[in-house]
C-alpha cells in the first residue's frame, strides 16, 4: 500500500483505563506503519445498538482499503465468534454478536469469515479482553497485507440484530423510536424520509409528532432556523428526523432518550 | 512539504458520537497525508468563548504551516460564512461566529477569506454538519498544498465577540471575571500581570481578591506552595491569573464558574 | 529510527482544555516525525496510584523503543525532580513522585537519570505545566535520538510508592483492596495468583469473598459466563482478581470503589 493503511477503533472501552492504549501498543507492534484513528470509545457500556449506528454512521467516510476494529463484546470469551466482514471497499473486525448488523444491511455482498487462525492472536489470549487478544493483532496483520482468506473460512449466516424499523399505521400515522441522543441533545429517530416521503416533499402537509406528553409540529431545514426554547423536527447528517432544538437540549426538553417512542400524524 | 502536513481539531462534538471520526475520514480520503491532532472536542457545546480560548491557548505550540480546524457553530446551515484565516505561521478554518476571535486579537496581520469554492466541499452539503461537509474537506485541500487564494476572497469584516476586559476602577480596584474552569478546578480569570503589575512586582502590596462571599488574599509561584484547603491566586500557564488551590478543587470551594464575577483590592 | 518513534501520553489532564493539545503541539516542533499515542488523559486528578497503574498496565504492549510520557504532577514548580528511566525495551519520562512506581517494579534492571539539562527544556519553564515545558520536550528530543546521557546524571534513588500488597492472614485467609473500578464497574484488587494460588488451581476450594455487607462465592473464566444480576469473582486480563458481572456494573451493585477492603476465607 503506498499510504499507512488505516484502523479505525470504535468501542465501548471508555477513556478511563488502559484499553484503548493497549490496543493501539498491540497494533504499532505488529505494524509500525498503521494509521490509527479513534470513531469513538464512548459508545454505551455492552449497547450493540449504539455500536452498530456509530460505525454506520462513520465508516463510509473513510478511504477505500480502510479497516474498521468495532469491539463491544459482552460475550467475550464464551462460544460467540470473532468475525472478518469485507465488503468492496472496507474491512470490519468485530464479534460475531450483530454489532455489524447495520453495516452488513448497507453492504449486501460483503463477505464473512469466521476468524479461526489462532497464529494470528496473542498468546495466551485471555478469557476477558479479546480487543486487545484479538481484534487489535487480526486487525494488524491485515493491514500488513495478510490476505482474508488466510484468517478463516466464510460463513454464510452471522447474528443479526437489525435496527427497529419506522412503521406505517394506516395513511396517516408512522411510528418510530429514538435511536440516540446525541452530544448536543438532539434525538436521532429511526424514521428516514422513505419512511414519511410527504414530510419532504416540496410542500409538506401539516403533521403533529407526539412523543410522550409533548407535541411537536414545526420541522425546519437547520438548526438555526429553528426556535431556541422549542423542540421541532429536522433531516439529521446521518439521514434520519431528528428531534432537535436551536442551542437547547431537545432530549432535556422532551424528556426523551433512547428508546422512546414517538408517533407522527399527518393531516 | 518534507514532512506530514498537521491539523488540529478543535470542537464542541464530544466524544460518544460518530462526529469527530467522520471528519477524521473525510480528511484522510482526501489527503491521506495529513497527521490529525485533537485538540479538545469537549468545548461546551455552543460556547464560542470556550473554544476562542481553547484554539488560542494551543495553536502558538504548533509547527509553521499547522492547519487548525475549529467548529463551534450554532449557526451552521445559516448565512453565517465559513472562513480561512492565513497568520504568518498557522492557518486556521473555522466559522465566521467570532471562535476565532482571540486568535485574531493575537495576529493583527492575518488575513481573513471567505470561503466560497463549493467544489472544495463535499456533495451535496447538508445543513447541520458543516465540520464535515465543509471545515474538513476545505482543511484538507490546504494541507495538499492548496493555494489559499483558491478558496475565496479576502474580507475586511469578520464577527468578532472579544474577551471581556479586566477594568481598573480607581487605583486600587480591579475588576475581572472567570473564564473557565479547568479540568483540575482552577479557575482561569481574564486578568493578566499588564492588568495588574503591582501583583507580580518584585515586593508586591497586600491584596484582597473577593469573590463571591469568599476572598483571597495570598499569591503562589507553584500549586504546590500553596495550602491545600484554601484557594490563593498564581500566574497560570496561559499567562491569566488563576484562582487555585494545592490538590482541591478551587472552584467548588469558591462555589465559582464561568462567568462568576471577581474583584481585586490593592492596599 | 527505520519507524516513526513513538510518543505514549498519559495524564489527569482531562480533555475539556488545550493542555493535552498543547503538549502534542511541544512534540511535533521538534520532531515532525513523532507518532503520539494517547493511553489515557482521565487518570483521577493528583492521583499516583491511577497513573501508576494505568501506565503498567500499558507499555508493555508497546514496541521497542517507546517513549512513556507520565505526568500526574501535583508537585509541579517544586522541587521535586523530572527523570528519565530507561529500561532494557522502553523509556519513561516523568515527575520523581512515584508515578512510575509499577513500572520500575516490573522493571528490576531499569536506569533512572535525573533530567537537568535545561537547554531541552521549553525557555522560560513556568511553574505549573511541566508536561509542556519540560516532559514534552525531553520526550521529542530523545525520540530523534539524543542519548539518555545527555538528560542528566543517573541516581540511585527515586520516589516509590508501592501498590498496597496483598495479604495472608494465617492459612485461610488473604485481605485486599480495591486498586481501580473500571469503565464496566469492574473493580480490580491488588491480589494475583500468587498470593491465592489455591483459588486458581484445578479444583479450587469453596471460598467467601466479602467486601462491606456484600459476599461473593463463585469464580467464573469469563463475564459471559456468571450471572447477570450477581457480581462474581474473575481473573482480569491485567493478572489481578477482578470483582465483575455479567453486562452489570459490580461496583455499584456491591457499593465499592478505589480503596474498598475486601477478605478471601478459604474454606
Amino acid at each position: 500500500m503506498a499510504h499507512q493503511p488505516i484502523i479505525t477503533l470504535t468501542t465501548d472501552f471508555g477513556s478511563s483505563d488502559h484499553f484503548v492504549g493497549v490496543m493501539k501498543g498491540v497494533i504499532l507492534s505488529i505494524n509500525p506503519q498503521a494509521s490509527i484513528v479513534d470513531i469513538s470509545h464512548q459508545i454505551q457500556p455492552y449497547d450493540l445498538l449504539d455500536g452498530a449506528l456509530t460505525i454506520a454512521q462513520a465508516y463510509p467516510y473513510f478511504p477505500p482499503a480502510s479497516i474498521h476494529v468495532v469491539v463491544v463484546d459482552p460475550g467475550v470469551g464464551s462460544e460467540r465468534r470473532p468475525i472478518l466482514v469485507s465488503s468492496d471497499k472496507h474491512y470490519f473486525v468485530a464479534p460475531d454478536n450483530g454489532v455489524l448488523s447495520v453495516v452488513l444491511d448497507r453492504e449486501p455482498g460483503a463477505t464473512v469469515r469466521h476468524i479461526t487462525s489462532e497464529h494470528y492472536f496473542l498468546s495466551p489470549v485471555s478469557n476477558t479482553f479479546h480487543g486487545r487478544d484479538v481484534f487489535a493483532p487480526v486487525a494488524a496483520y491485515l493491514s500488513k497485507g495478510v490476505d482474508t482468506s488466510r484468517f478463516g473460512e466464510i460463513v454464510t449466516e452471522c447474528v443479526r440484530v437489525p435496527l427497529p424499523r419506522a412503521q406505517r399505521v394506516g395513511e396517516k400515522e408512522i411510528k418510530g423510536v429514538i435511536l440516540k441522543v446525541d452530544n448536543f441533545g438532539n434525538c436521532l429517530t429511526n424514521i428516514t424520509p422513505e419512511d414519511v416521503p410527504e414530510l419532504f416533499a416540496s410542500s409538506p402537509p401539516p403533521f403533529r409528532l407526539v412523543t410522550g406528553q409533548k407535541e411537536i409540529n414545526k420541522l425546519f431545514l437547520s438548526y438555526a432556523a429553528g426556535p431556541v426554547d422549542e423542540p421541532f423536527a429536522i433531516l439529521g447528517s446521518s439521514g434520519y428526523l431528528e428531534l432537535a432544538t436551536n442551542r437547547a437540549h431537545a432530549a432535556q426538553l422532551l424528556g426523551a432518550r433512547r428508546g422512546t417512542e414517538l408517533s407522527i400524524f399527518l393531516e
